[in-house]
């Protein structure tokens, strides 16, 4: 086990090294090479055109002014320092509800941390349990946890005390931080100028007759049921073929431009390619015009299917975006029942254009809900049971797997290195392979469950990823075994004594938690301002591809806030420190130099660098909420199973009424907060029409929300350019602000 | 164990008592003097005004006809003819729905214990384990069971195949009944005639303002957010010490009517009355003149009280019931919400003026929320651990206990008469008692819940009983013990050996249950049938108190359905039968006879007797379903756990799949038509103000709704007297049908 110095001395070299990646951070940012990589997102503001530098050749690469070098860590207090107000209108909402969750983590943890050091920490070291042993199963770590408290002992009665603090503290945060984060978005909505999505309704499942087409019969409709402000409507194509022609069209394209680049360049020798697979294989042509002729073929191809979609009315999707006169009138439409048969015309709020998930507004209801069926089962085998495969691959991947399967590999895995890199690496590789593509698996699921959003989308696949964390890293380090045995393990175990086994055991795996908030933690951050790839990626295609100025513009990869996998992420930090806050607290420290570090380095990422591809409005709070509370009660049950193990019994019905009474909590918030993350209510709307109207009583409705709602593909414009937002003048404040941020 | 012959001897006693009922009550209702009794709904309905009979003075009560005695069953087929259009019409869709849920049984039960006892019976005879033993626990009921059948025999293929037909065939059954419901709940909607409460929203959580009165508040903010649909409002007013006034006046009249009379009848002597306690202690004084003087007094209060509600704005709740000029304007208003603080102006559909449960209105969110907390776990004690204050009683009612606190007591309990009385009934007494005043207190539980509407309230008690019944009925008869062992022992031991311990003691339970189903069941609808109390209540009445017709009118009690404890009690049923289905089907017949004699027997209450006290549409349907879901589920588990026992682990998966397959049924049912039960659909709203407005488009709507929701204490109208319905004129045809019925 690893003492206390032990852990000292790796949070050392970890900081050390953390540190020295962000040394490289804020020389390499200082490059004005290297500008378009850590700046993207000004650029696509348009408020950075070129990097700035002296006027000399080199200054365009390489920064020659000593000054800037000398106030490198300058990044730091910059990125604290814009308000939040204008940090929403710079980067939206969901991304500064984003790093809202470390600051979280941050009003949790450091009141807790300091209380459990001054109290529990004491009682804890005096506890003198561990004095005269010489077991090698404990180390001077654990003189500081509960476990050199004796059982039944009085102290233990500070540890249930903490628990009350530790609950109540949680709470009172977590429901200032709704509030606010509530208040935030109505705040947002309502600052929001003009924008498609407040007039317009997503309808779906519309019944399809034989009279009229989908089109007339939503007209009808809602003519009918909603006389006073229904609008116009956009019908939806399936247009699942037009988009992959618009996709391998541009895929053609780029290939066209590298190889017209590289005749360019090299004016003697028409570039060659060959018409197979890869261009490895088959008939070797010229290039260019083999390229040419097929964009052409392409071209018309797109021309035939879109005239296609226009006519086939087998074409057009039971589903419809229906604008509003008012914003009173959408919201009305979306939040109420249409129909006596509940599964036809359904009405729900619509998202952005640019958040829609076009491929899944077509299914109807029995399938969608035969689909949830299906992707329940799945997540739950995939949980618990994914390490069967993978253990099947781990045996064909052994030295005696291969000689089997491929025989004729035989000598060559004889060879000492060779079998040295199958027997060290390759088992790990499959667990490695099968992680790193796990979150494209979460999310393919979800697509599988029809939500009809990305925001959505991303949500439930967070869902799906803190349960596999959840059941895999926390239970299964915990318990060691994988899930499925650990499943087995509980059906065969009295409910109560579940909590038991894994109380007892928490407080030795503290050590090693500690030690995965530095890898996996405190390392992630250093990943993530560093941006290695991207700017790796950069540089490859803007030494070998980048042409014109737009060239370099499509090069540069801003990323922006993976949702999905991050928060889960988080919530394991959250659970980390609720559970040890009253058993280990010297874990805590750890944890808080982890959000405050992710803290401040997200905070920098979605000033400068993340361009989000949707805005939801934070509507996934409730989530975030929803799963610290999950957490918290965790810590109270395992509290409870550790306490009777420890003679403390008299603990239980105390600690049950607190688990009871966060539940009470989190229904609460639900019913305080939710509504206003999924319904718009009816007084904003109002008010916001009363404006508008007073403001611009002439405005043309009709031709603003016309093409509103229409395919990416159909318009032939890219997905990932959505059509420009009325945005407000307060941007310019941002412009004219970021000015005094550039290194000059 | 009793064997197969005692069964069927029990069954004969009991059908035969059951058929002496039923004569006795052909033979009662015939005599007119019993006609109130019998057939109150048609004297309310004002369809009979007194009952026929022979122009004789004894013919007015004793029926001389002898041609009706000898179609003394005739009432049966009469009660089935009614079609159920009519008897909607009738009756209410409340009463009509309520029956249906016999009607769900037979469906159910019927087919299934034909399959049953083709197919799964001879597989259990012919299984042969019982056949060479002598044990005496077994009888030749469990060789009809599961129980005769070998472990790890071939034959249990059988019973698991059987779980899938009852699964499907219960699936089916109900999903064709909810689908029925609902479409029978719209057209019962879309054919009433105009009613407030279609117009009318209910707005509670109201914020108090400095400057403006609740009425003035509630007006501008709907003026404001429903300016094209709001109409008026109503606001209510604390009316408890009003109402408290008005009853104790009712109380006095009472008495003073009953002293008049008794003056009237005998002239000589003045009745006295004593001042004090039940008017047993205190100064004797005039009755007549005391009561007189007494109810001027609380007249005075009384109208003291009304002036005090009407200028006091402390006495105004915030709450208010607000009307829109069309029924689609209050669908919209109700389903969407209001504010940007989801937990003020809170909105809902309103039920009818006679369903409000007034005392409610002005609970305030958080409160609401604290006392729901409050209740749940107030019900999971009672349900658990109401056996401990039951056996403390019941310890100090034996001899001992009354010896230790009542020591004066010693010589006349040492009596052996008395001594038997204490040891043999008193006991017994306490939990009698308990049982009896049981939904009394589950009913004031849900009061404290907060539910503003009385059918609500009957939901939420149902729900609450049926866990009751659930646990210390059914399971409480497998495992044998109170609840808090039963508690106990689940806590300690693993959840999958639960079902295990459970399913083996089940086969052995049938015979207790099929006595039971024959002595609560079957006793049940006789006793509902002949209505003893009222019965022998109306006669007092009719002798020691009825003076004039409309006395005799109040004298009658109609009763109505008691959907709070009847129907728990005829989901044990559903949970038996579906239960035993596969393990000793010899407990269908006993189920389908108790569903069908229920069946008959409550159609012809619903015609003749029951007056309902609201009509919520068949709005309890979806607890229904539910709750039939429940029971499957648990039969799947619990034959999960029994097979596991019998070495048949293989079908684990089978009803595992099985399970999660009904699971999602159930979520498909709730999408699928729930929403009928809750939201009034725009569509509908739609059509019958259309249709109102082409045919009447001077109607008057304010003058129509201006006092539609008024307390009833404020009117001076007593609650069970609600304000005459529109109903529609196809009533007289009910009245025209219902002279062919009566007894001439």
């Amino acid at each position: 086990m690893a003492s206390l110095t032990d852990i000292t001395a790796a949070a050392y070299i970890n900081l050390v090294s953390i540190l020295t990646f962000l040394l490289a951070f804020a020389f390499l940012r200082l490059q004005p090479i290297n500008d378009r990589v850590y700046f993207p997102k000004w650029y696509l503001k348009g408020t950075r055109g070129s990097p700035k530098g002296s006027g000399v050749l080199v200054g365009k690469f390489v920064n020659l002014d000593v000054k800037t070098y000398l106030k490198f860590w300058t990044w730091m207090p910059e990125a604290l320092r814009m308000p939040e107000m204008e940090l929403i209108q710079h980067a939206g909402l969901d991304s500064v509800a984003y790093i809202r969750i470390y600051l979280l983590g941050l009003k949790i943890f450091v009141p807790i941390a300091a209380l459990a050091f001054a109290v529990l920490v004491p009682v804890n070291w005096t506890g003198g349990t561990l004095d005269g042993m010489k077991d090698l199963t404990y180390s001077d770590v654990d003189r500081l946890s509960i476990s050199n408290v004796p059982a039944g002992s009085i102290r233990l009665l500070a540890h249930v005390l903490m628990a009350y603090v530790v609950t109540f503290w949680t709470c009172y945060v977590l429901y200032r931080e709704y509030e606010n984060v509530t208040k935030k978005r109505l705040q947002f909505i309502a600052s929001e100028g003009r924008r498609p999505e407040q007039f317009t309704v997503l309808v779906r499942n519309i019944p399809r007759s034989f009279d009229e087409s989908v089109s007339e019969e939503v007209e009808h409709f809602f003519r009918v049921n909603h006389p006073e402000t229904y609008l116009l409507h956009q019908i939806v194509y399936d247009t699942k073929n037009l988009a992959k022609l618009v996709e391998e069209k541009k895929r053609l394209k780029n290939w066209l431009t590298y190889y017209e680049m590289r005749f360019e360049r090299n004016q003697k020798k028409r570039p060659k390619t060959k018409t197979g697979l890869w261009g490895l294989f088959g008939k070797s042509v010229d290039a260019i015009d083999y390229y040419r002729a097929e964009l052409e073929d392409i071209s018309n191809e797109e021309a035939a299917e879109r005239d296609k979609l226009m006519r086939d009315p087998k074409c057009i999707v039971p589903a419809a975006f229906v604008s509003f006169r008012s914003r009173w009138g959408a919201s009305v439409c979306a939040q109420t029942q249409q129909t006596s048969n509940p599964i036809r015309w359904l009405t729900e709020w619509s998202t952005e254009p640019r958040d829609v998930f076009w491929d899944n507004l077509a299914i109807p209801y029995i399938k969608l809900s035969v689909r949830r069926l299906i992707m329940a089962v799945s997540t739950f085998f995939l949980t618990f049971f994914f390490m069967i495969p993978i253990a099947f691959v781990q045996s064909l991947a052994s030295i005696d797997g291969i000689q089997k399967v491929f025989p004729f590999l035989t000598p060559l895995i004889k060879m000492e290195a060779i079998k040295a890199i199958v027997q060290g690496f390759l088992p790990g590789l499959a667990l490695k392979i099968f992680m790193a593509i796990l979150p494209t698996i979460l999310n393919s699921m979800s697509r599988i469950e029809g939500h009809t959003s990305c925001s959505a989308l991303d949500r439930r696949t967070a869902a799906k990823y803190y349960l596999f964390i959840l059941v895999n890293v926390f239970f299964g380090s915990i318990i060691t075994g994988a899930a499925f045995q650990q499943l087995h393990k509980f059906l065969n175990q009295a409910p109560s004594e579940i909590p038991k086994t894994i109380g007892v055991s928490i407080p030795m795996k503290a050590t090693f938690f500690i030690t995965y908030t530095m890898v996996d933690g405190w390392a992630g951050i250093a990943a993530e301002i560093i941006r290695l790839v991207p700017l790796i990626v950069f540089h490859l295609k803007n030494t070998f591809l980048v042409k014109t100025e737009e060239d370099r513009q499509q090069a540069m990869d801003p990323g922006c806030v993976n949702f999905a996998t991050t928060e889960p992420r988080i919530q394991l930090y959250f659970l980390l420190g609720l559970v040890y806050s009253v058993i280990t607290p010297l874990i805590l420290p750890f944890i808080i130099v982890f959000f405050a570090f992710s803290y401040t380095i997200h905070r920098h990422q979605i000033i400068n660098v993340y361009n989000q591809k949707y805005e939801s409005g934070a509507k996934f709070w409730p989530d975030v909420n929803r799963r610290v509370l999950t957490g918290l009660m965790l810590s109270q049950i395992l509290l409870m199973g550790l306490l009777s193990t420890k003679k403390a019994a008299i603990s239980t019905p105390l600690l049950l009424a607190l688990l009871i009474a966060t539940i009470w909590f989190h229904k609460f918030c639900k019913g305080r907060f939710e509504s206003a993350f999924v319904k718009f209510p009816l007084q904003e709307a109002m008010k916001k029409d009363t404006v508008d109207r007073a403001i611009e009583p002439n405005m043309n409705l009709r031709a603003y929300l016309e093409d509103a709602f229409i395919h990416p593909a159909l318009k032939g414009i890219d997905m990932k350019n959505p059509p420009p937002i009325a945005e407000d003048d307060n941007n310019s404040v941002v412009s004219t602000k970021r000015k005094s941020r550039r290194p000059s």
